[in-house]
């Protein structure tokens, strides 16, 4: 492992009245913290607190943006035009970076939530249209992607746009052969013994191979690792992930 | 009249499959687009397009922030705490300078809307997280406020956030003693007569006093006057107020 | 032609300031106005006097519920579980009841909107979830569905659901063999001369054959055409239809 | 006391993927739930899941209608005129009278949330606009208002409209002398103690004086309680006044 994996975490997805994790107490554990931009969760005003909450402990910040879908949290599939996916991307990525310049810093990349983020594997128009938003924001601005056994289609789109990539893996979900998430249908696509979390992030930093779904070893080759800290047992592991990685 | 004055209009309200005005004949007339930003008007593809066409233009793009209120177009109050109204404007104007950004450009200035535009008027408190947004976002970036007679106070809460502030007026309002606008329910409120309008419009200009509401003489000293090209009557008026302007 | 034809047409279609269409002058015209519910346009003041003006013209008012879309204006898929969709047709239905109670009258039937009455004729499930949501609000509830050369389909579920059918057909659209509307991004998709889709509607009107869009006879059984009041062309086609089915 | 006083409870008030209370709890224990109609909190689905909650406990439902304001979870003023607010409530209403019609019942009463409740005691215009909405709903369809010292304003503007009004006290708010609601601001505005709050209830019930927050004597004249179960505190609270109220 030559170089620190990090750790990235969804937050700042309460809206209004609603609060929804304890960003307070995962933030400190982390290196990246993925902020919801408004179209899936957040408002202003927590927006501008998640920025601050971030800024206070160092943790990098990356856009969240997602479908316009309040009441799905982003997770339905909007039949939205490349067109409009590159106009929304943009629109939250300003928005989001209008709290990080009041906070003195700026969205260090993007990362795509929910349906958006899964379109994006299969369907090329909407990545070129996700890409297209971050190379007309900012020249070096990075796309976060799942890493794949075999990430070259989305590295010759981001190419072709001039965007750097970070891949990023899960410690908590199995895998399928060819490093696509096993579907959340299938009783085995969340790990739910810390142990195995654990291990599978540790092989996942180390750029060792893994055990996929079917058993059959996977390596993959990620900058970051996707936290969740949003209950008191998924801060429990996050605690001693966080642990483990700063001691290894 | 030593500085030009410079004509500002609203643009890009419309929504989706709505459709409000028509940017594309006014757009070459004006000096300063006020765009709106979504809160009470535009979604991200027409504020896109309508930051391209500005471009275009060479007019210089101003956010037009609102309270959050599509089906009341921004033009009711609604009450936001200090706080809410900093976060909403920061969050506005970051989102229409991700279109800016894409085209080359940034935003100019911040006119706030409707209701939050005449809160201001009469709120310290709101003027005072309107210009904090202002100065969060970027340093040196103005504000367009109401021209008075007296504009001590805005001037005072400016000086206090170190925000340069843009005065602007209107040529097709009558006005009360001290510079307000007379209420639109009184019958005179609003100058119907193309003359009338430009008449208004080259008095401010030159800076010289024009009548009241009363017929008493008012002067005020204006940045912009704020023009309407939303129909083929203001259209006709604006292509002679432009005229009338350049020729001075 | 042992029964009159129906002429149906969406309206209230506005959106707080923004207007769209002009029901005043097509209402006198039709006899069934599908009023849209708020989800893809229309806010309640908007659904109230559409209501109201539907009532004066002894319309009947047919629910118009769609995805909540505002900014797509319901053309889009959004990814909705039949649960959803039952739920969000019940609660538009239910809207739009509100206000023929207080005008004095009921929603005489249900016609989804946009993305969503597409999706019907392909999904089961979603088929399924739309007339239950019809059954459970009141027994007898009719559901305007696409008259097609074999409704089978629509008939048996219909029937499992114990809901009515209403079938309609366009008369300014192309059709395929089987009685789907001919996709839009084809060149002859729609009519554009009056005098065809004025011979469409009147064969449909008769129960007679007229040319799909390769030439050969297609027939359709059905209770009402979809007409269109949204600009001055339409409105002239509206008023010639009119005459001559009032003439038949 | 001759008549048993019953509980009311605001619910449905989760909104997508976000949580809020735990309507399951709280259910058996309250006689009346005043369910979100989508326009401060709930959507669909969960109006429909929390209105065959009530129904599975014989619970009556009442609309809870709001102000459009999500994110300000309804408590925010908007500035609506009364056609406005009619219209909003009506749809509303509507909207939840759906999912009551699907499980077999109907809308009970009409009790406004937040600020509209709150604008309803100082503006005229705005009490006699929600009673339209409740006259033209349905004949004797019940509004809920606060019960003061003196109702006479109430209750005229109610006979005026031919509308049957219910009365609400609150257990664990101090009130002023007139029966209005001690401001939150107030240091001593919200009862913590819970044999304050019981004594209270029990005071109400039974029609006897209670302690203002001046400690003089209040007697106010009440249909129904509102009661809180959305924590453990308010829950067991809760759970003692429902004992003491079957016991009295």
């Amino acid at each position: 492992m030559n170089r620190r994996i990090l750790l990235n975490c969804d937050m700042g997805e309460s809206f209004g009245a609603w609060k929804m994790g304890d960003d307070a107490l995962a933030m400190p554990l982390v290196d990246q913290a993925n902020l919801a931009c408004g179209f899936h969760a957040a408002d202003p005003l927590t927006m501008q607190r998640t920025v601050e909450l971030a800024v206070r402990h160092g943790v990098r910040i990356g856009a969240h943006p997602s479908y316009p879908d309040l009441v799905g949290f982003g997770r339905r599939h909007v039949d939205c035009s490349p067109q409009e996916v590159t106009a929304l991307v943009l629109y939250q990525l300003g928005a989001l970076e209008a709290f990080c310049r009041a906070a003195g810093t700026q969205v260090a990349y993007v990362k795509p939530h929910g349906a958006l983020y899964n379109d994006m594997v299969r369907d090329d128009a909407l990545l070129a249209a996700v890409l297209d938003a971050c190379a007309l924001y900012r020249k070096g601005l990075p796309l976060m992607v799942l890493a794949l056994a075999d990430n070259r289609r989305e590295l010759e789109f981001a190419d072709a746009a001039d965007v750097p990539l970070m891949f990023e893996a899960f410690a908590d979900r199995a895998y399928l052969a060819d490093g696509q998430l096993a579907p959340r249908r299938l009783s085995d696509a969340v790990h739910k013994e810390p142990q195995r979390i654990l291990d599978q992030a540790l092989a996942i930093a180390q750029g060792e191979p893994f055990a996929d779904i079917d058993g059959k070893p996977l390596q993959l080759c990620a900058d970051s690792l996707c936290v969740h800290g949003d209950n008191a047992e998924s801060l429990a592991v996050l605690r001693r992930l966080r642990a483990l990685l700063d001691a290894a």
